[in-house]
């Protein structure tokens, strides 16, 4: 007779159902999943009344999703894992820039952009000069760098949450390297913004007591031939919310200097070197 | 300066937000819950790519639930969790009849019987007596005990999955108990049927080469005054699925005996006592 379930054996009972011929990978994410899943009801002896509320969060998280809505990113996101996953993944030797989350809002095929360009279009917020280099761990330049930078507007929004505000493109573009390896060009010094907490994953941000405000930051997604693709942001340090972003994406690497500066229409000027790791150079 | 998120502090930077006067239990499963969903995350190394399937997996799960439909209940079935659930709400003393898993068939309000009475309408299957007595721990009779039964048809559906098949309530009933604290009726020897298998729980089970079937089994929900709820199954023993019931809802003692009898249109009887636990009291 085999075993059926039993409270003590339990993840025995589910894990031992999995067939021989099953994918290896897959069977090794479900057994350390079921068994993670079962030494938390047990940790934290979940009543089924618990049960029952967790059932329902998960089916209104699922069920707030849509084209313009990922209700189990943003869960991810503010658990930590989203952070964690990208961590795993990409871990670069001393010195090298560090990854941070993606986020929802990058869009593929923005307008490539001359260097200096201006990618604010509409008047609002503080002109902001970003500048710098992209280099690798030697401190030599690199050529042909494709920097992909998007930020929000003044009041906190992406344009693709704004889709009917013309122009399009705003505060988004892609610049490339020359020989120099330098880069710069004119956008808005950017602003804290709350992720959407209108759904179930604001709900329980609010009974942790936490916030839903990301610091201030610029999005970088810096490519080049041979290198390791950098996805991360640059910060505004004095941010009220630095120390409290909703998705954990602050490292203390990636907060950028912003200083005043003298320009006639542009008074902020943040300056920042990344730098770039070989593909196949872990730490 | 606080604390960014680091791989190696990674549980701390997420749990370090709660804020103090968060409700304390809220605290204790969510602080518990982090830690376990990331180490998972560490155990298995997730990838990037990985963490899309789950994402992607978890919102098609949320978007098929409906009025008729739980799809994250089936996902807690099927990985075991439910049944964990209940296992560790509900310990009971040895010899006390066990718990397992509700299912989603269960309806409020189904008709009060006379003992003896028939539940099945539609002429279909194979007719079976359950006969029994609700007892005590210490084998003495419990009057007055409820026991709401449900089965499913020969075909392997519950009423409600068929709603516009007549007349109602067939395989369900609810019958009390005399002094004597004994029971009989006449149902269907139930049959095996799959839980809904065509959506992503189901892929989830045929990847890990399981399948959706649960062998066949009798509901009963029997409560009395001043005795803990009994929600469980009687299941028929030599089921080809006896062993892989694919919500491993069956437990050594909850196998009934089904054996052929000479009546005229009666040819089976399941014999089963019910015995009950006092409230409060526990292992
Ligand atoms: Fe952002
Ligand atoms: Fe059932």
């Amino acid at each position: 007779m085999p075993e059926f379930f039993k409270e003590s054996s339990s993840v025995e009972a589910v894990n031992s159902r999995i067939a021989p011929d099953t994918n290896p990978r897959f069977k090794e994410v479900m057994t350390s999943l079921v068994a993670h899943l079962h030494a938390f009801v047990k940790d934290v002896h979940l009543t089924q009344q618990e049960w029952e509320v967790a059932i329902d969060f998960l089916t209104r998280t699922g069920q707030i999703c849509s084209e313009e809505r990922q209700e189990f990113i943003l869960l991810s996101d503010t658990l930590g894992v989203s952070m964690l996953v990208d961590a795993i993944n990409n871990r670069r030797p001393g010195g090298a820039t560090e990854n941070t989350v993606m986020g929802p809002f990058h869009v593929v095929g923005a307008p490539e952009r001359e260097m200096g360009a201006h990618i604010s279009f509409d008047g609002k917020g503080e002109r902001c000069l970003f500048v710098g280099r992209v280099i690798d761990l030697h401190g030599n330049p690199v050529a042909g760098a494709r920097l992909d930078v998007w930020s929000d507007n003044s009041e906190g929004f992406y344009d693709v949450q704004q889709p009917d505000i013309q122009p399009r493109w705003n505060n988004r573009g892609i610049f490339t390297t020359g020989e120099d390896g330098q880069y710069n060009f004119v956008g808005i010094k950017p602003v804290s913004y709350p992720i959407p907490h209108d759904g179930p994953v604001g709900k329980m941000l609010a009974a942790l007591g936490r916030g839903p405000y990301r610091p201030a930051h610029m999005h970088f997604m810096v490519t080049a031939e041979g290198f390791q693709k950098l996805v991360t942001h640059t910060f505004v340090g004095d941010d009220a919310y630095i120390t409290c972003d909703a998705v954990f994406g602050v490292k203390q690497t990636l907060v950028a200097p912003f200083e005043r500066i003298n320009g006639v229409e542009t008074i902020w000027r943040s300056s920042f070197d990344f730098v770039l790791t070989p593909i196949d150079v872990s730490p």
